[in-house]
């Protein structure tokens, strides 16, 4: 190598090693491509570890972590089966601690684990599937809690939104699981994109979506088990009808009666939609759950408001709707709840799927319920 | 237990375990809360990792990886000395492999690595913390290239952008370094809270931030390494000019003459802002580098227009800022250039600071040139 060669040599790995130091891996190693999901939709998964001795995938759409095969230069790999066409959380697990793929961008924002997303669209693009329509916006804004301090929040506003200025839109508030925070149902659940999607199918109302974070930090600690705890439901809803609340319908464009607003939340803000939800029939008339985490002594408690008068509260809500998955192990208690609903004669719409706990089925729930709000 | 406490923990565990299950850890394990940033500035990192055989440390306020002790749990942890506040990207190092910390959704976004960001926040607040001042709105778009497909990008607007619908704005294109991708500035660079909080101390004029994803995928596969690479110059150029350009003009309200428009950009986006802003002055009178990615070859490449007529480029430029750390590998090349531009008699303004190639830095050149644009 010449003079030169040699420089630009040593100035590329100076520079590149000192901004990706974190990596760990040695430099001049090998191009490493990951997801790569292949024409068939079968999916090749890469991770360069070559010091492990098991590195395993698991992906939401196998049933079990499956092995992965390491080559000569230490980059383990593993291409699936076909994989029905969707948008799917997994990690490597490498000598038995779970990773998110190095070199996906795309991940599963998260307080309590750490996951990638691999989206497979197939040949017939779906519901979730970013396409050449027109798109909503995405803000990150903050408001402010005189307990919590600088909240964030997400807010979709549909397409139009900033130029249509003296229209007025419905809104929907739209809770997350425990553990996961104020951006995950956009980056895993793809709310934007299904809205968008829907309403340039003319399926779906233009809407906002207000997407808050569900845990009451710094009051509650991040730890402290599920959103649907009795201390984290106080602070939660404190801060929801006291700041989040106001915060939206000043800044925002939304209607302002309750046949215009809708909540729904998935797993631990599941329970704190039902809580809110069917004990403020002032505020909501849509409330959806979409395998709202409960047990049985919530029942009551979610319910104290809308089991008081069935009649009233048959009149008050346009929509009442539970989705769950049959694999899911809500899918029992859900189905007790169910029963006590229809023995309380409140009305209420259901959807029994397939599978489990998962984003899928959030994907799968709110695309249903999109094309119910506000009609 | 009696039936209905079984019947609680069984359930709790398989909807925990469904939920997470990508995990990969033991349920019922031990809380893990981390990092924990305690009152003295020291922190302390936790991972559950019982089968790992080492475990380090890889925090940017560090000069090596550090050692991590495990305790009887499985949980690995250290607690630092007092650390200097900023906000740092880190990972641990398990059995030679680089992974973020699950218990931390402060994600770094990257395409090439997986670092998790802390914040030491120290006794005064810096210029990049979160405060109770009015904020700006961070916006995630989608705009449409005939070749690229739905193109991403991330726009900040000042407080009161929304409610000011009859003012006009400046606007910088800020742009990141190679395998970043386009909310690494927000998410590490912390660029809006800065923004927000020059504002409301009056240092900064109220502007609009554009933010792009610098690689032209997936025309330019994202392992064809730098940024600066020409086959990416010359699409990133095309879909700037042809699309985002028209795009953030038409849907954004901002001032469209020359001198209310600046560029800057990190590493291999420093390499795109010189290239772009020094070949464009009729769009561009603000041109700001920050260790900006160079090779030798490249100096007329990104100066041709410039050097054609040094006087011309210095009337024509308002503000041309280079800053990089005197521990950057890019520290010997960025000098030489700026020998030859004293050579060209090409006016310019340098911040030689301390530290190396790191966001630690971006942020310091941030707050800096954001103090001078349109003033």
């Amino acid at each position: 190598m010449n003079q030169q060669v040699v420089r630009r040599f040593w100035l590329f790995w100076a520079v590149f090693g000192l901004y990706a130091g974190a990596l760990a891996q040695p430099p001049g190693g090998p191009v490493v491509v990951s997801p790569q999901v292949n024409a068939d939709n079968t999916v090749t998964f890469r991770l360069l570890a070559p010091g492990a001795k098991d590195v395993k995938l698991n992906a939401q759409f196998e049933k079990a972590p499956v092995a992965m095969t390491k080559d000569a230069q230490g980059v383990w790999s593993v291409t699936t089966a076909p994989v029905k066409p969707d948008m799917y959380p997994y990690s490597f697990v490498v000598d038995g601690i779970s990773v998110a793929d190095p070199k996906n961008s795309a991940i599963f924002p998260n307080e309590g684990f750490q996951n990638s997303v691999v989206e497979i669209n197939g040949s017939t693009p779906l519901v979730h599937s970013l396409r050449n329509v027109p798109h909503g916006t995405v803000s990150y804004r903050y408001y402010t809690s005189p307990e919590l301090g600088q909240r964030p929040v997400v807010v979709y506003t549909p397409p139009g939104y900033e130029t249509d200025t003296k229209t007025t839109y419905p809104v929907l508030y739209l809770l997350h699981g425990t553990t996961d925070v104020e951006e995950t149902w956009t980056k895993v659940g793809r709310a934007n994109i299904i809205l968008d999607n829907l309403i340039a199918q003319g399926k779906a109302k233009p809407m906002v979506i207000v997407m808050p974070y569900g845990r009451a930090y710094p009051t509650i600690s991040k730890s402290s088990g599920s959103l649907r705890n009795w201390d984290n439901l106080q602070a939660f809803k404190k801060d929801f009808m006291g700041n989040l609340f106001p915060f939206v319908e000043k800044n925002y464009r939304v209607k302002k009666d309750k046949d215009s607003r809708a909540i729904a939340g998935f797993s631990g803000g599941g329970g704190e939609t039902l809580y809110l939800g069917l004990n403020n029939p002032d505020l909501f008339s849509w409330v959806c759950g979409f395998a709202p985490g409960m047990l049985k002594e919530e029942f009551d408690r979610n319910n104290a408001t809308a089991f008081a008068n069935p009649t009233q509260t048959n009149q008050r809500l346009k929509l009442f709707w539970i989705g769950v998955g049959k694999e899911d192990g809500l899918y029992p208690i859900i189905n007790d709840y169910l029963k006590v609903l229809d023995e309380k004669k409140i009305k209420h719409e259901t959807l029994i799927s397939e599978g489990g706990h998962t984003w899928m089925n959030c994907k799968l729930y709110l695309s249903t319920i999109a094309q119910k709000l506000f009609q």
